[in-house]
């Protein structure tokens, strides 16, 4: 099997371990990085995340979400089974829609530097209503930056048709 | 359990309360709000309500529609339930769909003050004919006002095919 | 313009008429009949209402469905604009999923005492759980008995995704 | 070109004609067949008809439908662009949708003599109520008749869903 | 019932009216305007309208389409019923696809001097082949008529997929 | 508001009770009833339960399912917020997918007796592959256990199309 | 590689051939076979041919179908590229629809004396109106015929949505 | 019939025509046009072609697409039938997908020297893999050159998923 | 965590395991069986598998499918990440898609003897058609063959559009 | 038959040949070009791969996706049958999904120098999560390089839903 060598891949524990154990309060420090192979040119990963679960901070009760994020790498990119330890982590966690979607993106900045990010969410209903939160980052003082303003300001100009059911 | 504490959540009287009475006249007064924990960045927070129903005001026959709100806030956010007891309130309201519209959007800007928000409203026919307003407003001398009036300049561009059934 | 005549019409008051009103308290008197031109035939109608609203019993919350209704008639046959009215009647009727569909049927039997009639109702979700309450009937000691315990039998075999959104 | 032969088309005046006129009066006078090339076996022809239009009776409103025609020859088999010709014939016809239903099934019947006829009507809503009828037929005493009574009893068993847009 | 009162709406003759006749030779005359409450906003009114039939100038042969209009008022608003009406009135006028969504246009911009107006109409196929025209007009000499380029520009970039069934 | 009066439903503890305690062990207990106000009729009551999350039993991983249940009751009918807190409790509870919808079916029975009762859960793929288990169960001895077998040879025949994405 | 041996499809002429003639006069020696590894096994093979064109016998335009073929084989199986060239053959043949689909029913009963075999054509619509005949067969004095006639008892009871787009 | 004269319509001799000879051999003098009647307003008009075949140049096997000619008149405006008799002059024509595209917007280009034009492919898969071409112009030196350039840089930006069923 | 405990799967080896090798030559011994906890019950699971691939024999061009699996076990139920790697060693596999499916069913009536099972494939097409096998079975002389029979009777009757796109 | 002639077409060598080899190791040689016909137009040719499949560079298990490949040709077109090869030699090749979207970038830009491309791929889940990564490329110092750049700062703006299923 031809393609990337293990020793290319020391910070990332977690994908093929022996042994994994899931953590159901909220924890950043789940997530681990591999280093990106073309830091010279722009593109993007996006990742489609619809097994979110989290708890009402209020009455305690679960809230269910699918959340999109989707990042432009510099020299760290998120491996996608920390990702998911990570997510897995806001199992037990009580939050408004609002702050997740907030933390999960500080927690990917803080983690990769990316040049760009974005994390959206989209939450089933509660009480006849859904809340789908959106919010994004660019490099101050760079293009990225600009396109983090260009990218809300046509951000979802055209929404899916939402029926509850 | 972790997250928001509930001493940060003293503005939110309806959301896990004993007793929740619903008001099926209009009155913005229902409406309420928490504070943003992330006043620094510029973000969105959009709600999906499907189950939107008022009085046609020549006829007094009932309409229904989907509701679509979204906004980017500054100090207040609208709590959701209280959202929902508010449209609820339109229930025994007479309004053309236009005017419905206009109104749930200046209440919310009363509100919240945000720095943009934008309502729109799809409507099931009535004589075949099915109507959906569209209203948005930027804080005036700002780049949200910009903002608005790019977006109502590409509003609706790709539209959704609509077939009656 | 060819086709049916003003003269069989004389039990439809509604349809057409100068001035309806509409009544928000469970009514049943508002339906109407118009007689069937094919008795000797067994044919099905069926109407497809997407506009239903109620209120909670436990909570007076409103509450949202579609109500599908098939019937095959003898003589009498349920005038459109006045099953709307009917329809419109429960909009602050209190009841449980359950009893509405049950109660929309005994309406309709006792109005145009079909030889089979079957009501489903789908609602919106409450607490991330959508209700579907199905009841139907035939006359008993006749085949359309028999059309009715098949058709249970066979209700919803291959059931529609639900998700939520 | 091989294939079927003018000379076996001799009964069909309007496929192919140099000038075709269309008449908006209800005329079942407008219907043509040809011969059924495989009379010994048992098949089935189906007809999408989604132009449908038609008046109500009571208002002169326009009111739309598709219909959906499906037989099984014995002898004579309907021309389809004598058909279309037939349906356009309603388009200043006045009559319940139930009405519409029937009659279009009984002038195939009288047209073609088949061995098994249904014809399914699916209208646009007025007030909010969409209705759908649905009647079929099977040769008295034959197996078609049970054919008709079977296909009745799990009619529409598991109906589209219908929100009105 | 709160809301719009009744001598708000003097210029409204059709909706909830005694008695609509049904005009179906084109006649723009049928267009009634109200007023707009909120005319120092922007903001959009979008008909969904899947009910237009015309016929073909040619031949004779009735035409279908569903018909979208979009504009953004100043005083004068179409009201619904009247455009309904209006719309009705095709039905037995003969014209190219591309016409009628000239002549739409043509008369809602003499009727409301509206900012903005588009009108697209998506017709069902003729020979294998369907043909959607799209017009807009903003006010010469303002932001509007460049909102119309703009909105010509980006027309239909991501169409829907069409296989005529 | 007419309807359903309070002393009808004494065993309902949950439903718009002040304060809910959200469960997280597997615990059957949370399960309540109400009366079945129509016992002399069958009929059917179906929920949709997208937000079903359990635990893999062997990796400790979360899983997420959609539930659907539905039954025919006698006496006893199972109350929808009961069934929110009861499906809730399977949250932090270890079993493969086969042994949840056995369990779910089983406290039902033993809760309602209901005349026919079947669940279906449709997982989330792990590995590529998703689960969907079935399972129905009749009252012995009666045509419900005839009516469970039936619908156990038509399940699923004609089964949705799965890709992933 | 594993599997079939070469020795095992000296029948197959067609398939990964060096050189391969497209014939579009209706030739059905095109048709080739392969033998069935499980005879003593009822099982379904289904061939979805959305690539189908021929020529209308009148007027020589051309129409487009899909064709859906589904048989139980005993002995002999048609290879699927010569079924590609044989359905190639119909490109410059003229025929009415309903007698395409008897033509190759019968081609494929010759060639295979199937135990069972269906041809369902979809065509798109000429004039507004699309046409979809299905023929079936079973072999005479079997179960297969009881079979056939099962299947056009229940044939397109729950028939797709045809909207002529 | 009001509406478009017949003297309006000289240069249109295929619609409605006596007889319609088809060419299967490619030749774009089939073409015709009419003349427009709003040369003063940019508009557009859109064809939706899905029934397209062609052969490939190498093999000699049919191909399949559906075509999508979007433009904006001047003078000269494409005749509808007559479009689609020259698409089908392209069905024993050889060519690679990417020619094919280029050759019908050429031949529209010399028909009505149009302001803007442009054409999209989507041919169904060959090998399991897809081909969508597109192509546009604007008349040199012209702001609708600059349209083109436009058009090309956000064409297909938000893709439709293919998975070959 | 509740549930089933560890030595209750002694035989599944591959689920959790550290390290997972992947074969890609047909090896039917990779499959493994856990013990059916609910042997009294006649109940169904389904695996859905998007994730097929094989190789054709005549050409070894990769070949793609979705299989779908369903089958009512006895004692021995197939272990999902056992079943994942059997069928990935399908991948340098060569056969016909109809004997594919045969032996994937034969090797799972090895190895659980269950009382039903069917498999259906669904392959992305080759030369513009695609082919989806289907095979049933039940235990010989049990109600088990009637339901094979049964399902193969009804098998597909209601078949998926299939485009190609 | 019309159209390209076999001496333009030297360079290709798979299309129509005799015996084709499939090779399974990363192999860019495979790739092959014909010469644009237009190369003074900018048009777009987009490729839809939905069978593509790799391995995990960690755990060798197979990994699926669609990828989408478009670009705006100069002199060098990529030959759509060596395409195929090409991604085929993946087959057992290990690499994370974000390298093989920019080696298959890069090998396309070795073998045509376009003036822009892009390629998209969208994996199957693992572990819940489903990763896209998107790469494009203008040539430097042209407008292409702006085109890029743009289209980056544009991509996935509305993306598809998502739930794995
Ligand atoms: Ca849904
Ligand atoms: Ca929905
Ligand atoms: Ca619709
Ligand atoms: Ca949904
Ligand atoms: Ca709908
Ligand atoms: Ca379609
Ligand atoms: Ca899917
Ligand atoms: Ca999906
Ligand atoms: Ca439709
Ligand atoms: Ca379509
Ligand atoms: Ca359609
Ligand atoms: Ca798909
Ligand atoms: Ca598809
Ligand atoms: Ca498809
Ligand atoms: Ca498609
Ligand atoms: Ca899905």
């Amino acid at each position: 099997m031809s393609g990337r060598k293990d020793d290319e891949l020391p910070s990332v524990s977690h994908l093929g371990s022996e042994q994994t154990t899931y953590t159901f309060d909220y924890d950043p420090s789940l997530l681990e990085t591999f280093e990106n192979n073309h830091p010279n040119r722009d593109y993007v990963v996006k990742f489609n995340c619809p097994e979110f679960t989290t708890l009402c901070p209020k009455t305690g009760q679960p809230d269910f979400a699918t959340i999109y994020i989707r990042y432009i790498p510099e020299v760290n990119m998120v491996e996608s089974k920390s990702l998911k330890l990570y997510l897995f982590s806001f199992r037990n966690h009580g939050g408004f829609h609002e702050d997740a979607i907030n933390t999960i993106m500080n927690d990917l900045i803080d983690l990769m530097d990316p040049r760009f990010i974005e994390v959206w969410g989209k939450f089933t209903p509660r009480g006849g209503i859904s809340i789908d939160p959106y919010a994004n980052y660019g490099r101050p003082e760079t293009k990225y930056e600009q396109m983090a303003e260009q990218r809300l300001l046509y951000h979802d100009l055209y929404p899916e048709a939402v029926d509850n059911r």
